[in-house]
């Protein structure tokens, strides 16, 4: 087993335990140096306080299960991994959570929620000071993964922090690895959770 | 000692740490291939922190414990599991929860409360888009389970999504095995946060 | 090392992992069948997260340490343990709480708190229906021990659901034996908790 | 390995399931009295989670690594760590948060924070009593650790609680010891949350 699958599963069943994946929803992805016609995702329907190395199934760039994995039901968002991919070709780690404080400012705003004079911004890429504004797209949720697939196309530019915000459903992250993908990944959902937070103050 | 005794205690143990079984509150209940006349409930005035498959005990269809338990006092909520599993027969496992959430949302609505729009409402048996509205129903509270139990019998339609709410009190969810049981209940709990939560908002 | 004394330091760890015991803060005590002259009460100034058995010390019923105990320093609010025991003779087990909703919610009330509805409300001895009004005094802080046991004693019929809270600072609660302890106190946190947020929503 | 440098460790991966170092944020460091020359500071990048005594490096009083350290790169607040130790030569630990209550609460508030009435306060040292003020600064934050610097040090005499916080950054606490260090960042915490949570009822 690749030490980056052991490593995955245990931040999936971490994630897991904040809660940001009840219901065996979420789904997660990494690609592997040794074979870049291939990413490994998980599986659907896997319960993930449970989730093992093994929970990974090898997709093609289509999603599509690769030889050896035909019987087997990839997540119903794998299009989403393989658009990333596709759109950030450096990336080999894609995370995604339902964090319930997402959902909440997804609803609060419209098409994009900005970040400005927090320290933890630097988490992101590239952010050098808190003095700067950073702007996370919000994209409406759709069971149709093309259409969806359309939507993160047309706002390419907007994924410039590496990260996005389905409405009412969730967020994803990525980065060039799985230490970076998580800093991007827990740098916007504790943005999210105190930007919800401060709106509660009376 | 049956697998799924031992898989229920230790989600039993998973849920109490979420807090959704304080102060030896809750119970849960299985049922097993091996013997379809019986059904295994939690005993009462167990501390959920320590629940051991041991700490099942056997009853009969009517709640009444089965030969060699008689000495053991099954939980006070014995007769909602009988219940459930007269109305819904394929089901196998019930789960329950005092959550705060539930008990708060409760006293924010009248006689069901609706979720539209919502990622996770796909947790749902038979659910596949976010676009549609789940019902879930409020039953008030009764310390005499025979009114209780009528209660839940009239309103035996509005139970389609395998689960409801007791008002200031808790929820129940069950499935046709543990792990849609606990997919049902991680999804009402999840959005019974969310929409408290947003309701917070100034 | 006495069963109880294990017991008690896993309560102990257990309820500063759900942040009630912050900054070394709280104490706790038994009294042990095998000696009644004694009460084991927790010394001064330990981090909660690493309690040990052994970090109980002995004490008389004025709260003076025992022979051998003569160099260690009891918690300061070990008169407090005292005059509960004495109050009710029954009880063996003392717990403690620096719990925030405990202190947020004494801030909103005057003299005590009335719960009414909760299902919850049956982890109070003797309890037998939502239906009931719970009463739970507030206490207001004093550093002057003396003081505050008098205040306690002038209110003992009001402390008739085996704990009681202290403003701005956190709860007591107590029982026949841990497991009655655990009860009431998680009761009583469980029902400050609702309380509090249901004062949240907007 | 030194004892105090398993034991920050440990404190540092609790203090990280606690939320409080997202993102790889957060720095630590603390003294060792076998080299006075020397401050043992957390290095660059490091995912809080899995933070080992290895992840300490050697700086001296300006900040600069020591021989055998020059490759690795100390945390960016290094000099933070230093003016300190300079201002408080009894200190030997430093702990850092970027909890979300210390950064809500900097944003509704101006130079600083007061508490009264909390019998937590006490965890402060040298606080006896709970009917005392304690007033805790608030330092905008900065990118440049020389004008940070200067800060901190034209406050000095408000920094007599052993610890500030940092507008929408976070917190530092320092003590003589780990115990005391950690008592300080914990009362912190726990009165920024309660504040925080205090304003958010209607």
């Amino acid at each position: 087993m690749a030490d980056i699958a052991l490593e995955m599963a245990e931040t999936i069943r971490a994630y897991h335990a904040k809660g940001w994946s009840p219901a065996t929803s979420t789904n997660y992805s990494y690609r592997d140096s040794a074979n870049d016609k291939i990413i490994n995702v998980s599986r659907s329907g896997i319960d993930k306080s449970f989730f093992r190395a093994e929970d990974f199934m090898c997709v093609d760039f289509e999603g599509k299960p690769a030889f050896g994995y035909e019987s087997i039901r990839p997540s119903a968002e794998t299009l989403i991994h393989c658009i990333i991919y596709q759109l950030f070709p450096s990336s080999t780690v894609i995370l995604h959570s339902h964090s319930k404080y997402s959902v909440l400012m997804s609803q609060l705003v419209d098409k994009s929620i900005s970040f400005k004079g927090y320290e933890i911004q630097k988490g992101f890429k590239g952010q050098t000071t808190h003095e700067a504004t950073v702007t996370v797209p919000v994209i409406n949720n759709s069971q149709d993964m093309i259409v969806f697939s359309e939507w993160m196309k047309a706002r390419e530019t907007e994924l410039n922090h590496h990260c996005f915000i389905i409405r009412n459903h969730g967020t994803y992250a990525w980065g060039d690895n799985l230490f970076e993908a998580k800093r991007h990944l827990e740098t916007l959902e504790y943005l999210l959770e105190v930007e919800f937070m401060k709106r509660c103050v009376k």
